[in-house]
């Protein structure tokens, strides 16, 4: 089975604690291959990104939008670094969701969404979401039960919209187990140049895990859909992490097949026009 | 002198076709030696722009802002790949101004530039900027000349309460000969992947080569500040040009010298917190 395919969210109830968070589904080969295998794909990946930009300036309407998911550690960061990285960051719009403020809180949750969906041509990356609305907001009770079941409709029909609109929408979860996130939160603490990623709360966080998870497995049953379905990445190995999402996101390009968009003038015109031109001074 | 003294706008009366275009001032060497030793200030401007993003995420003020301007083809896009593309994109920021919309019209030239500066700990880059207004609004007569006058004050201002505030402002002028520019567009011409990026307009535009210079001088000479000064980069080799801006942005973030954040927390304290804590399920 092939990577993408490997990842890729079955439909019906969802078992997280069936998905192995340190495998590498779907790749044939340890961590050297793997980096080696992101690396290689960067050429076509800058390509085909490159030539989707070109068609969103020249009046194509089409972008993909990247959401990462996944607890703390998981390594959304890593991914923007590492996979996200390799292609022209003029073409690429980042946005980090935090705690809403005020203002955003004021709205219906998806305005602060909407405001920061990918313009055409872009490749969108949301780190963290939408869908931060439906966990931390359901494990710590933000919002009452019947807005949280509200949500997952209103999610959906965004990203159907989305869709309709001509955005290919990549949806990744980040799946580490707690032991991972142990390891790394620890490692946080040992390296002074990552000090400023460690909030005492996320050890808080690490108590209500299992509410966590039964969170996840609710918002990937519901909001997998066939316009804009989940994957679950094992992200405890950094590589195949990077790895998984590099490809889907070489796959979504792909699948969109942008083309150099074709000159909307006479190119012999204009070469005659420069070669003619009076001296310029 | 150094290379980024060397491209270090002096203060006076600006002429600039005194300045050579396919020069590479301040620096002794060829094109695999400029792009040599841009390639290796790449782990050294990652790590400064992480402090600094690191700073920002942990209550600093401080940013960075690149402001570039140049004619058609001086090669701002090409700069945003090989050089801000050597850092994270997760603390980039960049908006590429086109003409302004009705809604952007209707306010003050300043409004949507207020609405894209970067925020603490972010490089924002501005592709194309505040300078259009009394660049291209000058020889185009977009506004009226009493108008143009008020905006390079209002630009000073600007910047000085932006230095004011912890932005470190850098800017270049992308600087290239009209000839240069004619082998570019003919380039494009003859490249299939590259007709998206030529417009008929751009030779129109050339016919006002010399009134753009005009412009531009005045422009450098009137808002060459302490607080936000100048540099002119010498454009037609591309090597060079990635490389000064390179060096200009290194210097400056040398020159925040932004530190990893102490702990706001007790690190033994957290450590055991974790090592103590009840299994997770």
């Amino acid at each position: 089975m092939s990577l993408s395919a490997a990842v890729r969210l079955r439909p019906g109830p969802v078992d997280l604690t069936s998905v192995e968070t340190d495998a590498a589904p779907g790749f044939e080969g340890r961590k050297a291959d793997g980096e080696a295998a992101l690396a290689a794909m960067g050429a076509e990946l800058a390509e085909l990104q490159e030539r989707l930009f070109a068609e969103g300036q020249s009046g194509g309407r089409r972008s993909v939008l990247l959401v990462l998911q996944g607890m703390d550690t998981s390594g959304k960061g890593g991914t923007l670094r590492h996979t996200v990285g390799l292609v022209d960051p003029q073409g690429v719009r980042i946005t980090s969701f935090k705690a809403p403020t005020e203002e955003e809180r004021a709205h219906d949750f998806l305005w602060r969404i909407e405001r920061a969906l990918p313009l055409p041509g872009i490749l969108g990356v949301f780190d963290r979401s939408h869908y931060e609305d439906v966990l931390i907001a359901r494990v710590r009770s933000l919002a009452p039960p019947e807005e949280i079941e509200r949500r997952y409709t209103a999610i959906n029909e965004l990203e159907q919209r989305l869709v309709d609109g001509g955005t290919t929408v990549v949806k990744c979860m980040l799946h580490i187990s707690a032991a991972e996130q142990k390891e790394r939160l620890l490692a946080r603490l040992d390296d002074p140049t990552k000090y400023w990623k460690f909030n005492p709360g996320d050890i808080d966080e690490r108590t209500q895990w299992p509410r966590y998870r039964e969170a996840y497995e609710v918002a990937l049953e519901r909001t997998h859909t066939e316009a804009a379905p989940w994957h679950v990445v094992p992200a405890d190995k950094k590589w195949f992490r990077n790895l998984a999402i590099g490809t889907l996101l070489l796959e979504a390009l792909r699948g969109l097949d942008p083309q150099w968009p074709a000159p909307d003038f006479d190119i012999d015109e204009q070469r005659g026009r420069l070669l003619d031109e009076a001296p310029i001074a």
